[in-house]
């Protein structure tokens, strides 16, 4: 998989750290030459935190991680590197020197990337033994998470340089830019730094704090920049009529005293090559499939920032818990008939729930059931109180048969019996079905024990929880035992189960 | 739960729609004011947009919708509203023109807030009736989604009144930043503006497309600026040392030609102000737990991203990809005995995976043993070949046996048995325990069916797949059936189950 199998890295800070950890994650040997004596404490603590978020990252099988050297010189360093990667302080004399003395003792066919932030690659290049193997790869802190790294060349650097640094860096996943022209800073560190230094300006003014500043981006630009860059952005901002409209609307603004920086004039050549550049961007996609494009992935990282319960997805969970809390006032007053199945739950199928055929992942049903009989379990009064005194249901067995598949978007409901219960042990079968048409999708029977959770052994249930239980079990017992309960899986001993659908 | 009940918008461009369609979703009716016949259709599809998201948003039970009127006229609009908000073209005549009105026609007691990106709000207010209770609250395109709106008052306006607004927003799940000073273009857009300036800047000089901008954005500072700010990140940028050492080795920076802008000097006060600043927003986290934060929500957002296959999440999918592809390479060449119970699946329990008591919720054991079924399928062939050529085995039932809790970060193995196979059908079972101790933790037993995905019927599975699974089954012969193998859920008839602990 990988282009590499050792790398070199000059300078071992938060970059290089980053950079080590990286390639060593991704089964590549690292030897790093960095004189600062807490070069290795750096890496390891980098590596650290790279092997916990990449365990959390994929479930893909883990790849074993490269061998990490300390070398005490350049030399020993690239000894043997297919690959040699600078991330030395961001000062033009620093790194000319550190790049000039890898050149010598590297091999020329060898490419040698420079991590600055934004010096041009034809400066740090000058002095270099065969400088068109010498580009700039600049990455993004956290580099071992940020797929960002652009690739940019200097006057000497050969077009073939650039595109093995885009391969390397493409092996260890991540999202090479490869850019035609220098510039001091590049793109991404221009973008950065006029937000930076208009940052700064506000905090000297008085105008707001740190902190107000990094909401103002968490909450809401932010967000919009993980899924969209500003020109693809604003063209939807323009609404159906696209760029060119937006320009027109917004264009004015440049001419406000609303950053310290002057915009460029819109002439009509730099408008038509906007909206030029905006079109072919857009590729041809509607406005409206951008806008739910747009929608969609706003909604899935507001979901995974909701599972660290931070940003904009501690918003949502608070806004979630207004929206329980009145439907749990409007569902303690409602009656129901308990000689039918009771329906307490339904729900509609995530886009994270499905597979690539849009097929529901098993376990999802799982979890589905899961919800049921925990709807089930707060309509008999097992709620939070009676959990927090350590008493609750574990589940001990699970049967699930499948019939159909479950779509994305489909809108599911769950009916639940009570087949039978007891001091300690519950029985329930759940059923799945498409909530409007019926159609069963699948089946769950369970068998619960009631525990004390204080000592994790099995107790009675509060008599009232009993009670109740009961009295469901005895109001759906005209219902007789479903089909598909009480049953063992077993290879068939007869014919074969034929073209039976699913 | 809301605020309100009924609220007036005057403007319906892709703000106001985006404002009505908020407040819709979210129970509250709207009347909105808007000369141009188009505006019915903006909120319509806003609307369509917005109850799309928010089906997939939360899977709490959706709000009755609230009612949309269009209004001939700005009092018509505002009568029995509990809140205005003014949504027009960004021309400080028109938004003072229709404000002044709306402040005469509204009764004094109810809040009027302006949805300018950056017009000041004492000039808005100038001319109105009761100009205490004229407001900015500014948010951000689509309106319906991003939690973030900007609570900026005048000379005039009354603290309560900011309070009201910022109350209402909430009620809506929004993040109300409510600012003490008043500028030009107030916080976000400041920052919007200059980032935006200086990318016509790349464009006019011919630097960089508008796509090679935007990728420049979304996936390395965009997907940072989803979970922390510009001044958290830059103190984690320079590591243990924090902020102040992050502005000694990047202050020098602001001297560069980085960008058109210039920052301001930093001073020793600017210094302190921003070193105490951030402090104060890192409240005592140690960089080691914010970098673990940043990680663990950047990882979430990845997540996200990747089940809309879109920006860092593709990056993400591909390199996964790669990842499973090396794996699958290195299975097929593996040597196993397959006498004994194959342990083709391990994996460590995620965090996300344990409830509040430390244990792993339901459907991830389901989840863990439908990925130990996956690494026996590809074991035996059934690779992404195999599946993409429409051929594939889906699980038609399952029964799961709980006998311990596994907890957060427990290291998980599963081991799997063939106990039969036909053309068609596959009986395996499953024994998960913790990896190191062997402690049996679960058991799933499975029936598969083989199937034609392309007409979603039973079809015989290819000779060599089936050759393979045959070759296992009869290995593991000699091991006899699982005690757990073959069961069905029933209540006891003898007596209690007694203490028995779990």
């Amino acid at each position: 998989m990988s282009e590499i199998e050792r790398v070199a890295l000059i300078g071992a800070g938060v970059i290089g750290a980053g950079w080590a950890a990286r390639f060593a994650v991704n089964g590549i040997d690292v030897a790093a030459y960095d004189p600062d004596p807490r070069a290795a404490a750096r890496i390891a603590d980098a590596l650290e935190n790279a092997r916990r978020a990449y365990a959390k990252l994929t479930l893909a099988p883990p790849v074993p991680p490269g061998r990490i050297a300390i070398a005490g010189e350049i030399a020993e360093a690239v000894a043997g590197a297919d690959f040699v990667q600078e991330s030395a302080p961001e000062r033009v004399e620093i790194k000319r020197a550190l790049l000039a003395e890898a050149s010598r003792v590297t091999d020329p066919g060898i490419v040698i990337a420079s991590s600055t932030s934004g010096l041009l690659p034809s400066e740090l290049q000058a002095g270099c033994v065969a400088p068109d193997r010498i580009c700039v790869g600049h990455p993004f802190n956290p580099v071992y998470l940020l797929p960002l790294v652009e690739v940019v060349g200097g006057q000497a650097t050969a077009g073939n340089a650039k595109a093995r640094a885009a391969a390397v860096y493409r092996s260890v996943g991540m999202y090479p830019l490869v850019l035609d022209t220098e510039i001091d800073a590049f793109v991404a560190d221009r973008l950065l730094e006029a937000l930076w230094r208009e940052a700064l300006h506000l905090i000297d003014g008085g105008v707001a704090t740190a902190d107000q500043i990094d909401q103002a981006i968490v909450y809401g630009p932010g967000l919009r920049w993980s899924v969209m860059g500003t020109f693809l952005l604003y063209r939807l901002a323009g609404g159906e009529a696209g760029m060119r409209h937006f320009l027109e609307q917004f264009g004015g603004a440049l001419d406000l005293p609303w950053a310290h920086v002057e915009g460029p004039t819109l002439t009509d050549r730099l408008i038509e090559r906007i909206v030029a550049q905006s079109d072919a961007q857009a590729a041809g996609r509607a406005i409206r499939d951008l806008e739910r494009l747009r929608d969609d992935c706003l909604v899935s990282v507001m979901q995974g920032l909701r599972t660290q319960n931070h940003g904009a997805g501690a918003v949502l969970r608070d806004y979630e818990a207004q929206l329980f809390s009145r439907a749990h006032r409007a569902s303690r007053t409602s009656e129901r008939d308990l000689s039918r199945p009771l329906r307490l739950h339904t729900v509609r199928v995530a886009p994270e729930w499905v597979d690539f055929n849009n097929h529901m992942t098993e376990s999802r049903y799982l979890q589905v059931f899961g919800d049921a009989t925990d709807a089930l379990l707060r309509f008999v009064g097992v709620d939070s109180d009676y959990l927090a005194a350590g008493h609750s249901y574990y589940t001990v067995e699970t049967h699930i048969r499948h019939q159909r598949e479950a779509a994305g978007e489909e809108p599911l409901a769950v009916s639940t019996r009570v087949l039978g219960c007891d001091e300690k042990r519950l029985h329930l079968f759940h059923r799945m079905s498409h909530e409007e048409t019926d159609t069963e999708l699948a089946t769950a029977e369970h068998m619960l024990l009631h525990v004390d959770t204080r000592v994790a052994r099995a107790a009675p249930a509060a008599p009232e929880v009993l009670a109740r239980l009961r009295e469901i079990e005895d109001a759906q017992a005209g219902l007789g035992a479903p089909d598909a309960a009480g049953r063992a899986i077993a290879m068939p001993t007869g014919p074969d189960p034929g073209a039976d659908s699913r």
